[in-house]
């Protein structure tokens, strides 16, 4: 009856523990935000397994009952290996955002934004396009959402341009059903409904992956009374960011009380990262 | 008589082994880019200065016989450590930074744009401040600069839009100088220049720098003879990011033929980083 483990590329993530708070109040949560190594959208598929094995290791020797991968990236890359290997249940943001979209969609022309990492391992595109045929199917590199969101101009002309020059082609042709398939999305939710406009359904991959962790806890046995007291958040950085309170505030929907520091400096490679144990405010 | 070891967060410190290899053809340069945990310049102190030192450590392991900090946030933060630690001289791009603008000013109205570590150092303020007083030096965090230079956006008009955003309060300050402190803004030069006026001295460190690298040689010694066959450059990256190829080329100048990754997952933190030796086209 341990938590529910959650890692993340960095602090993009806590938009899925809110979702997970939400939805599961009674479970405790542990979140691991890898920002230290941030962000994982940009880098190689080897690099990004291999943090990915070393963040939920990290979660799993602190009792995690069930790991979530927040990150698009990783989950594109990783989670293969980490099912394979972990000894709790795995849960990705892409298979539930898939799902979705697949529920969703009228016309069955789906889109989808995301890093460039995640647009390159294909997974979202494999997925939908067994389901609606490739030309149905329609992915896009979204590299400066990222750096956007995390400097909070979720609502400044910028974002806008920016929006209409990655989202054109979308629209252009014809995608009904949106997936954000990058945990920063979320903040950008309303600039982007804007471009879309109302007809497009955006698919926010936590909701779905929040409730597919209840139906994995309900199934396993591992499920806390929802009617118990409400649980505990825990949160560990490998890096103590600049206008991480804010930042943190921002993806969470509310402050961030104190957050413990991995070293991955001093981590041992079978994926255990030690804690350096100090307090931030 | 070993290569000049240089090492930065990511790609952007090619901007500065440009600058070496056009300042001294004959000597061996041998490169690191921490691809992998790139950036720096979003990420806390102690990080950053653990990141520095095992950098830096594979570069003296491999017989560099100096080590050129290219890295801006790792200069602010590291460089002392580093000018302890090592065996070998170690110069930063902050002061060539600083010593070209106290050089160029005319008015002493000085200005640096530089990423949010680097700016939150003070290092670049304090130094300048000794010179012409506080109220006369401006320093601005530039945090979008960094991935438009790597998304190639060199001359886009969102990157027109941002530079405006960062820039307006240094030009109506006044600035008649302004050091471009990170080793991704020179490939900005023009939109900064442009907005900023042509009466702006804009201080590339890489110039500074390799001027600063050959006297240093000199002064020790270890200069090889300037008129013997061109030397060799050798490029050791954490991580082959996406579209690495065309970043590459974008700031050194030319395409890389070649390049070796670096495991930083295997590295032993006395420093030593293990080579996976594998080879990438």
């Amino acid at each position: 009856m341990g938590p529910i483990g959650v890692f993340d590329s960095g602090m993009g993530g806590l938009t899925v523990l809110r979702e997970l708070r939400r939805r599961l109040p009674a479970e405790d949560l542990l979140y691991f935000g890898d920002t230290a190594r941030v962000p994982y959208g940009t880098k190689g598929e080897r690099t990004v397994r291999a943090f990915a094995r070393q963040d939920a290791s990290f979660l799993v020797n602190r009792g995690a009952k069930l790991v979530v991968v927040a990150c698009n990236t990783a989950s594109a890359f990783a989670i293969d290996d980490l099912q394979r290997e972990l000894p709790v249940p795995v849960l990705g943001v892409i298979d539930p955002g898939v799902r979705t979209a697949l529920q969703r969609t009228r016309g069955g022309r789906i889109g989808v934004i995301a890093t460039r990492g995640t647009v390159e391992s294909g997974r979202y595109q494999q997925q939908l396009s067994a389901a609606v045929g490739p030309q149905r199917v329609l992915a896009r590199a979204c590299p400066l959402f990222v750096p956007l969101a995390e400097e909070g101009m979720v609502d400044h002309p910028i974002t806008r341009l920016v929006a209409w020059e990655y989202l054109a082609p979308l629209r252009d042709a014809g995608v009904d059903t949106l997936i954000l398939g990058c945990t920063h999305y979320p903040l950008l939710k309303r600039i982007i409904g804007e471009f879309m406009g109302p007809e497009t359904v955006l698919v926010d991959s936590a909701e779905a992956l929040a409730e597919a962790a209840s139906l994995t806890l309900a199934e396993a046995g591992l499920q806390r009374d929802p009617g118990g007291p409400p649980g505990r958040m825990e949160f560990y950085l490998s890096d103590i960011p600049w206008m991480f309170q804010e930042a943190g505030a921002r993806f969470l929907g509310h402050p961030i009380d104190s957050v413990q520091t991995v070293n991955v400096n001093e981590a041992d490679w079978d994926g255990h990262l030690d804690l350096a144990g100090k307090d931030v405010s």
